[in-house]
């Protein structure tokens, strides 16, 4: 009986404690701050120069590359011209792979007609020493791969062909899919005894410009050599495949260096308590293109959210510190050695938000599941409906800021929605350049990421 | 005290009235079939290609030209093609007017430097009849114009210079605010006896190509000159002006013809009664680019819609009737004319929906102010949710379908709202070409189009 009287009272009070507690949290949210927010964004906004500056002053940047290393002053350059309250560098190690100067395949059919196929080698992959040839054995995707024998595969090139289904609505759902393909396909390959792996690009247009990214390999795998193709040259190798036996010819020279020294970028605006927000993306890009979607746009969204604030002499509650993060593209080093110092430290950490899908138009935030983290996002769904921001629901956080939930369960994580639609037309090639990127739309990410920290600023205690 | 007691008998049962009747169209309301309708449109969509076809085998179609009269062939033998129960064009009257071959024009300033600018004559502004001269005046806006004295402007040239508030998160609204200086601009200025106007483009960035678009004379006034120049050259203009006297020269050969006959292109699925949906965009399109965004994609966006429904095999409670309205940019006589025969023909109208915001990611509907209305569409909010269609609210219809209004007051009338950031970089210029469309959110476009269809077609008696 106790416990029915304490339902019926909570049943009947609830809604009301509820009301009262967000009538509050309302009243403090200051919807004038947040006009200005956009105002300064919009109108006398530095995110775009800024990605700008990023993309033509330092260009891709991967890790353990002298561009990183070149990002790295450059990043610390721009906060300290900033005045936030402390700009400082936190020490990490990170891999070094380069891509080296040769990369060609073609594949040869039974008659002898030849194709040039458009690829880039995956990052972590080895060099073919030389030209390798074999033939080519298509297969679907890993698990698949992983159904069949391995005489089946020993010394044949595995041509991985999924294509993204087009029926999921958000691009990174479909991206979800087919990532094992470049993620684990030529560890489960060289476990088979393949010679090599090549992919169908994880993209969403048929084009013909390759995408790279990360391969895994587990520690008692044999390396192999791993490419992307662009996706018009997958469809044809499919096609050539349906009309007979097919030789695939490729050389690469990539290789795996030493690890080496880089840093993650910070800067802070201090709070009056000692609790800590996190805003941030990831310095590092691939080695193509401008690295300007992914993830320059998260870049300046976060330098800007940052300078914002500080423009408008906001004094925030809890320390506000913007990471820029080394190392998110292949390892997370940067992430992960960030969680950790922090925990050493004893730092209070309570809130993160990331921005790394593009530079695109925000529509909104998702919130790493929790049972309350959401609600006290959605609380302010009615401010934020004049600034299209529309979409709240639990969903992904970010790779950088992941790794502190280790240490931080009970934290609110947040990462930034964002329209999805071209983000696998640039991803990870050469078409990820500055240009490609619109300056309003990148304005009103900063924005986005600005009001939202300060909302989570007035919010959690 | 009997108002009293039917309040509260109100107050305590109409929660459960609302979640009655809502839960009953929710229940009709078929989510596997919206289901359905987006994959049709992502996997297996025709939009795209039909876009591709209209501005690459037409092109830029102004009213009453050879384009446009193609573009009617080109819509009607395209409806036909999908078997719907009706296809027919509807004869209206429209203006002709031509851009001819001649469009220069250069600012002179004291010391005999010159500077060549980027023009396009306005539609409907009368040629130059060879090179004129005159003293630049540069006037912020209308509303300033109106102001000034006749002496001041007499045998000038008028220099309308306010550029887009930046402020405005939606780029229509800061359209909206400078539409006047093209409109209204011309007319105000000969008022005044000023000899020509130029304008800053109504564009949102800040590049070097003009935006063309209709200026408006009243009956009694002088035609003049008028033309839009590129926002850099406007920037220029107004830094020569700060300097010193400026001479404006130019040349222009455009010309008012006569009207021509054209059509509306109609096509309908039949349904279980004789009241009419309407979907439609505008066939149209100014003389430069291709119309991909203004209005090709509201065309395809449509014709998608219809052949998405048929091909799901729905039969409709109410006719659907797709039109692609002619003349739009100058006059909308396929508008007016669309909604008087209408009435004469004594249909019943009950619903139009219109897409006339470009190929851009839809975000909702613009629901035409009506106490009722808005919260029909509203109910369907949750089920709309994760295809990102999730802003609706009060607005603007369309120009195509808002002459209806006059004739049938208490229809429904709805405009897909779109993402508007990147609109007026095209817009009305020579940027507006198939290649700047991007193919998944045209689709999401159609996919919404009929989706609303649907839902609107199953909620209206």
């Amino acid at each position: 009986m106790y416990i029915y009287t304490k339902y019926r009272f909570m049943k009947f009070l609830l809604p009301i404690f509820l009301l009262l507690s967000f009538s509050n949290i309302k009243a403090q949210a200051d919807s004038t701050f947040i006009r200005y927010i956009y105002d300064l964004a919009l109108e006398n906004g530095e995110a775009y120069e800024n990605l700008r500056s990023l993309c033509k002053d330092i260009g891709a940047r991967v890790t353990g590359s002298a561009e990183a290393e070149m990002a790295v002053k450059w990043g610390e350059k721009l906060l300290k011209s900033y005045n936030f309250d402390k700009v400082y560098l936190q020490e990490i190690q990170v891999p070094h792979w380069e891509r080296g100067t040769t990369e060609a395949a073609w594949i040869e059919n039974e008659k002898g007609d030849i194709l040039k196929l458009n690829i880039l080698a995956l990052g972590g992959s080895i060099g073919t020493n030389g030209l390798i040839s074999g033939e080519v054995i298509e297969v679907k995707n890993v698990d698949a791969l992983k159904l069949l024998n391995p005489n089946e595969i020993k010394d044949k090139i595995v041509f991985l062909s999924e294509a993204f289904n087009q029926k999921h609505i958000n691009t990174f759902s479909a991206y979800g899919y087919c990532y094992p393909l470049r993620g684990d396909g030529a560890n489960e390959a060289s476990k088979l005894g393949a010679k090599a792996v090549v992919i169908r690009s994880l993209a969403t247009p048929t084009d013909n410009h390759p995408h790279t990214g990360v391969t895994h390999f587990d520690k008692d795998v044999n390396k192999i050599p791993a490419a992307a193709m662009s996706t018009q040259n997958a469809d044809m190798v499919s096609k050539w495949i349906k009309q007979g036996k097919v030789t695939l010819k490729m050389e690469m020279d990539c290789k795996v260096f030493p690890d080496v020294t880089s840093y993650n970028v910070i800067a802070e605006i201090t709070g009056k308590d000692k609790k800590i927000i996190t805003l941030g993306g990831h310095l590092d890009s691939w080695d193509v293109g401008e690295g300007a979607h992914d993830d320059g746009a998260g870049i300046v969204h976060s330098i800007e959210a940052l300078r914002i604030l500080k423009t408008l002499n906001y004094k925030p509650n809890h320390t506000i510190r913007c990471v820029l993060f080394m190392n998110e593209e292949n390892g997370n080093f940067g992430g992960k050695s960030y969680a950790k110092l922090a925990k050493e430290a004893n730092e209070e950490h309570i809130c993160a938000i990331e921005s790394d899908r593009g530079g695109f138009l925000p529509i909104g935030f998702d919130v790493v599941e929790n049972t309350n983290h959401l609600e006290l996002v959605k609380q302010y769904e009615n401010l934020l409906f004049d600034y299209d921001l529309l979409k709240f629901k639990n969903g992904h956080g970010g790779v950088d800021i992941g790794p502190l939930k280790e240490y931080y369960p009970e934290m609110m994580q947040l990462g930034m929605a964002i329209n999805s639609q071209e983000y696998f037309n640039y991803h990870h090639s050469e078409a990820d350049v500055f240009e490609v990127v619109n300056k309003r739309e990148l304005e009103l990410g900063a924005a986005a990421m600005s009001t939202m920290v300060y909302l989570m600023d007035i919010t959690l205690d």
